[in-house]
Formats: C-alpha cells, sequence, structure tokens
C-alpha cells in the first residue's frame, strides 16, 4: 500500500488544475466550503468526524516520484503541471467544525482558502473522509443516546472495508462509544479494544463445558462467555458452573433478547451470579438498543448498523467553490445556479444561538465576514451565541489539538458537551426536521 | 500507515488463538466457510469481488515488531501466543468461487481448511474485503446490465472511505463498469481514469467561455465541457462555439435527465456536432440508468449509488466453523442450532446445473466430499453441470491468476460470462427470490 494519499484523488481534480495552470488561473485566492445540502436519512443532527483524519491525511498528499511516474505515464496532466504537483505542499488556511460538533444543513464543515489549484486538490479526499466518518459518527451518536448510559462497543469491522473499519471504530468512539473489537483502531488511535470469543470457539471443542474451561482457564473468570450456542439457559448454567459466580459477563447473539434477556437475568440471580453482567450483540440498531435500554442488558456490541450509518452510509456533503479573486484581485461570489443544486456563495462564519438556560436555538450562518470574522451578535434577553469555526490549518501549517489521541479524546468530550446543548428534540429517533434551524444573515 | 494486514482484525480472533493454544485445541484441522445466508436488498443474484484483494492482503499478514509490541502492551495474548504469531504464516488451502463468479444463499464463497487457529485468524479480514466489495459489484452488475451496452464510470470515491473508494472502483470494474475517476485505481490496479472538470473550474473562470476555453486549450477539443453550470441551452452553444463541431462531448449533471438530454441532443445536431457524445452524472442508480438507456446518452458516471451497494452497502456474508477434528481425529460436522442463525455444517463442494441451451438451473451445494471433490452428475438429457470452487491458495502458497491486474481482467471476462447464463429473471430489478435456487444434496 502507498504511504502517499495524493493519488486518493479524482482525475478530474488534476485536469482542472492542469487547465487551470495553463490559463493562468490556477492561482487565484480561493474559498472552498464542505458542506451538507441536508441531513441523510432526515437525521435531526449530524456529528462531524473525519477532520483529524483529514489533517493527518494532509502531511501525506504529496506527489513523490512513485505518483508522478504513473501521471507521466497516464498523460493524465502536462509536464510543467508534473513539475508544480511534484513540489505541491498545501500552504492556505483551513477553518472548520472542530470534530465531535454537530451540524445542520449548509453548516461549512471545511472552509478551505488558498489558491484555486491547492484548494480545488483536496476536494475528493476531503469528502471521502468527512462523508464517511461523519456518517458512522452521526449514526453512533443516536444509539449512544438510546442506550441510556449503557456501554456500547463497536463490532461492525466485518462489514466494512478493512481500512474503512477502523476509521468507523474511530469514529464511534467519538460519538460515545466506549470500545471497540477492531485492534488497528486501538494501535493507530489508542481506543480501547475488547472481545472474547465467538461460536467458532465453542464448536470447536467437544462440548460447551470443554470450550467454557479452554476460555476461563486462559482468560479468567472476568471474561465474557457466549451462552447461545446450543441452549442458552444450559449455556448460563454451564458458564457459572465453569466460571463461578464470579464470571464476569455471558453475551448472547441471537434470539428474541428482551425476553431472553429477562430469562437469562433471572436465572444468573438464581445461581448465586448476582453481579455477572449482560451484553447483547444481536443486529442492533439505535431502535433496538433503545427497546433493550429498559432490559436488563448492561452493555451492548454494535456491528453492522454503525459502520453502515444505519440506513445512511454516506453524508451525502458536497465541496463547493464559494468565491474567488477575479483578474483584477476583486474577491467574487460563485454558486452553481441549477434549481437543484443550489447553494449560497460567498465566505461565511458561524454562530450557534442559545436560549437563556443553555439551549441550541439556532444555527447563524453569516455571509460575507469570512471565516473568523466577528458577526454582530442579535438576540432576546439571557440568549447568548457562540462561534463554531476553529482555524484548523493557518499558512499550510496544522494547529494542535486536532489530530492523534488528543484530537480524539477532545473530539469525544465535545460530542457529549455539544449533543447535551441540544433541544430535546433532537433526541428523536424518527425522521424529521433538523433539531435547530441553519439562518442566513 | 501499517503496511501489516494483521491487526485489521477483531480482538476475539486472537484471545481465541490464545485459549485454544493453552487448552491444546488450536491445531486441530479445521474447515471455515465464507457465506451468505441470504441476499442483501433481495437481490436476485450476487457478484464475488474481493478474492483478489484478500489474497493479496493475505501475503502482508504477518505479526512483525510492531504489531506484537502492541499486543505486548496490551495484554491482549499470552506471551506464548505472541511467539505462536510472530512465527504466523498461513500454510493451510483455501478454495472458493473466483472473483467475479456469481452467487446464491449458502454459496460457500471462500472454504478455509488449516488449524483452527490459522483459520480463525483470517475471519475479519476476509469478511470485510468480500462483504464490502461484493456489495460494491453486486450493485454495479445491476447497473452494467440497466446501461444496455452503453460505458458506465464509476465516480463514487467522495461518498466512500479513501481506501474503500480503491476497492470500490476495482469492484465496479470487474462488474462491467469501464472506468473510474479515481487515480489510485488506476495506478494500484490499471483500471482506466477519466474525468475533466467540476463546476468550481466554470465558476472559477470569468466566464463560462473563458473556462472552456480554458479547458479545451489544455485537453483538446476531444474533452468533455460541463454545460450545466449556468444555462444548460446557452452552455451547450457556447461549447460547440468554443470547441468546434469536433467537442468530445458535453456532460449534464443536473435537472429532469430525459427531457434535458433529449433537448441538448437536439440542439448539438442542429449545431452540426453530430458526433458530440452525451454523458449523465446525477446522482444515477440502476433504476434512473435504466430509464435513460433509451435516451440518447452515450455514457454515464455513477457515483454514490455504486459505491455504497445501492441501498445494500454489506452482503452480510459470515465465516462459520462447519468442520473440524475432534481429539482422536475424526472428523466432525458442526453448526450453531439458534433457530435464527442456523447453519449448514460440514464441507461443501459445489456444481452449478445448466439446462440443454446453457441457462443456469440451480446452485448444487454438495455436503460431505469437500472442496475438490466429485459429486455425482443427475440431470435430465442435454443438461450440464459445472464445478464452480477453484483453489486459491494450497499449502499457503497462492494460485497464479487471481491477483493483480491479471486476476482483474480474469473477474470482469468471469462476470459478463457468467451473467449472461443466468436466466432472464436475474436482471429483474425488483426485489425477489434468487434467479435460481440453491439446492443441498
Amino acid at each position: 500500500m502507498h504511504t502517499s494519499t495524493a493519488l486518493l484523488t479524482d482525475h478530474y481534480e488534476l485536469t482542472m488544475v492542469d487547465a487551470a495552470l495553463q490559463a493562468g488561473t490556477a492561482h487565484r485566492r480561493s474559498v472552498f466550503e464542505l458542506f451538507a445540502r441536508r441531513l441523510s436519512g432526515a437525521r435531526r443532527y449530524g456529528v462531524v468526524a473525519g477532520t483529524g483524519r483529514l489533517l493527518e491525511a494532509l502531511a501525506h498528499f504529496r506527489f513523490a516520484e512513485a505518483e508522478i511516474d504513473f501521471l507521466r505515464e497516464q498523460r493524465v496532466v502536462s509536464d510543467a503541471t508534473l513539475d508544480w504537483l511534484a513540489d505541491f505542499r498545501f500552504s492556505g488556511d483551513i477553518w472548520g467544525y472542530p470534530e465531535g460538533e454537530v451540524f445542520f444543513p449548509g453548516s461549512p464543515l471545511i472552509t478551505v482558502e488558498s489558491s484555486f489549484a491547492e484548494g480545488v486538490l483536496l476536494e475528493t479526499l476531503a469528502l471521502s473522509i468527512l462523508n464517511s466518518d461523519s456518517a458512522v459518527a452521526t449514526a453512533a451518536s443516536r444509539m449512544s443516546h438510546a442506550a441510556s448510559g449503557k456501554p456500547l462497543a463497536e463490532m461492525g469491522s466485518r462489514r466494512t472495508g478493512e481500512r474503512s473499519a477502523v476509521a468507523a471504530a474511530r469514529a464511534a468512539y467519538i460519538a460515545g462509544f466506549s470500545a471497540t473489537s477492531n485492534l488497528e483502531a486501538g494501535r493507530s488511535y489508542g481506543i480501547p479494544t475488547m472481545g472474547t470469543a465467538a461460536h467458532s470457539f465453542t464448536l470447536l471443542h467437544d462440548s460447551e463445558r470443554q470450550a467454557f474451561e479452554a476460555q476461563v482457564a486462559a482468560l479468567g473468570t472476568d471474561t465474557t462467555l457466549l451462552v447461545d450456542t446450543y441452549d442458552i439457559e444450559q449455556g448460563v448454567r454451564t458458564a457459572v458452573e465453569v466460571a463461578g459466580t464470579g464470571l464476569g459477563a455471558v453475551r448472547i447473539d441471537s434470539g428474541d433478547l428482551p425476553v431472553v434477556v429477562a430469562r437469562v437475568r433471572r436465572l444468573l440471580d438464581e445461581l448465586g451470579a448476582t453481579r455477572t453482567r449482560i451484553t447483547v450483540t444481536n443486529d442492533l440498531d439505535e431502535h433496538t438498543v433503545a427497546v433493550l435500554a429498559a432490559a436488563p442488558v448492561d452493555s451492548f456490541g454494535v456491528g453492522t448498523s454503525v459502520v453502515v450509518g444505519s440506513g445512511s452510509p454516506t453524508m451525502g456533503m458536497v465541496y463547493k467553490l464559494v468565491a474567488h479573486e477575479d483578474a483584477t484581485g476583486a474577491w467574487v461570489s460563485v454558486a452553481k445556479k441549477s434549481a437543484d443544486k443550489a447553494s449560497v456563495g460567498g465566505r461565511k462564519s458561524v454562530r450557534r444561538a442559545y436560549d437563556a438556560r443553555g439551549i441550541a436555538t439556532t444555527e447563524l450562518i453569516f455571509l460575507g465576514d469570512g471565516p473568523g470574522g466577528e458577526p454582530e451578535a442579535t438576540g432576546p434577553a439571557g440568549a447568548t451565541e457562540r462561534d463554531v469555526l476553529e482555524p484548523l490549518v493557518i499558512d499550510g501549517a496544522v494547529k494542535s489539538g486536532h489530530t492523534g489521541a488528543e484530537g480524539i479524546a477532545a473530539a469525544r468530550d465535545r460530542h457529549a458537551r455539544r449533543v447535551s446543548e441540544l433541544p430535546h428534540v433532537a433526541m428523536s429517533l424518527t425522521r424529521g426536521d433538523p433539531a435547530i434551524p441553519t439562518e442566513y444573515r
């Protein structure tokens, strides 16, 4: 696998650079915005994820010899453009919603200010990362709330691409999950990993008892035994016989869970294993988690639904040129005019408005001031406003605090805080309007 | 990014190896099967993709110092198991459906015969790759048929994880697409790449005419001009004025396509650009492609829908232990008993049955003979049967022809051939039963 991220890019980004360099327009200062026209799946709010990964990928966005050779052989661009690409280092500014923040239709999640050529080159990579990571985080956030404080583990690696699995584990953790099954996510991002055994382990052995004995011998009594390979009730009895009443947990991966869980809890208690926890993992999503939150379940393992965004595997974000300098150096706001894909031109800054109780009321998008501008605050008594955009890259240098384990920890805290500020309707699992309106000023 | 694929693995695969090594059961010869219980999205057939990628990933499935250090620090397994992992090289056999082949519920797409420990380690990686790549290929195959021979380009990189995008381009190409926008897919797999310009390129310039002039100057008149940034009719006129009647193509990315396309074709013809092609790219899926196949569209660009599997982003494949040697060395067939997740134990071989006209009639799964066995053929006069499984890895050595560009070319040919052998109902875009039944013998 190549380390450079520069070819994780659509062919047309390079032909545009080529043509603009030849036309003398490539160096016009430009502003690109990454945003979602609507919230996929009619969610009530979106959760930003991937920002830290994008900043990390930016450091590897280099056209080294191997990349240049490929572009030359395929005649993707002219030789002059190859020279320009070989020297390319992103030198502009990026402002954005920090990772873990919530967002709404039109929110400018990433604002890139640079030459046209530098900004357009980042389009595909930025969208790939933000669209997929935010789809996972948005679904994971709903599940986190539905679980009512009970821990959730992400276990969906097998249901998404092998590298997307690592990103999904990271996004779910930011949105409130407490662990993942994915070891590479543990290694790359420091996310706690967990897991004990699958049905195949029980089936390998001559009896369920022999399998449990082998597992307890290796992993201790504070392990999780999978009790539903054969008969669940017998599985629970055998588990407690083998591990004793100090058994850590039992896992249930099939059946009508609310009924089964209640029975297993009663049985564990009867057997004296009153502190043995119950974890469930059977094709859960936010709806089944919500149903089970009231049952005697101690933790959830969520697989497929979280890594595929629970019905919305991508966020539909776009990356649009919203302003640029013209031939005279004057700024021009631009936007495509087609009715079904209209967008709002011009640089923007964002404040979130809160009522006197600290509940978010409106996403205020100010036109014309550009990122970091200071729009005038207005509102009823006690109301406040908060700047949302943060500098992520200035003059090509990545600001600290957004990447690595530090960035993930900050994003996880931020997510919890921002979700807690949303009005109650945000927690509805039904399809509907965004929890707060977006207002352009 | 780490080169080793060994940690793209669920934590529990390693704890199972750990416990089984300690119990003395890890070395029992075992057979694991990767299959789908049903076809996601009630598709009529599935398309196998990812096999070549899995074989390539297998070569990098190594626990080197960096991986061992992480597992030691996190105390995932015991020191003795770390030693075993450090020496791990897959030494077993893998049989499977070759890439591009079609499949049905229960089809054993991958059969791994090895020690339990070696086979269980591959579970997560094999499922990640096959589930996601096959979901894309299955959707892409429907689109290829719907396009009635008109070329399709995959352009969805921005709507899936940045590495999944490369795999998706590969899977779509196997399933009949002719090109991709993804440059890394061009570099890594030799897939033709294409693309010219986005709306931002037009918006950057002082006028649409100036943008078209810049593009034609750089890319020649045989380029594709995007004509819908402002007014489509004016865009077409300007395009032909700038490039002449030798203009390669115009691209339309918005609007009510059947109507717009017909108008643009008439206008191009009126302007004398009778050989200028029309390509469309507006949120297409197999249904809209089918509608447009009769319109004067020359080629399609498909984005989101193909990379997210058109409503079925993962295939729901599982990887199950189906047989193993017991303590005495005798083979035992095994399967989980739970009603909702039952599977068929035992080693299997597969033949596809055909009628006298060469149309597939049944997927015959023979129990007990194991991969490569020679089941007895039976059937009406003129009917034939064909072995489906092929050896992919023997004694740890990957068989030639399945990986790299060679593997992709073979898979693409195979896909076209196998789809052409399916009964007509397979081409239905409605939800329904598999095109042919699966029969166990």
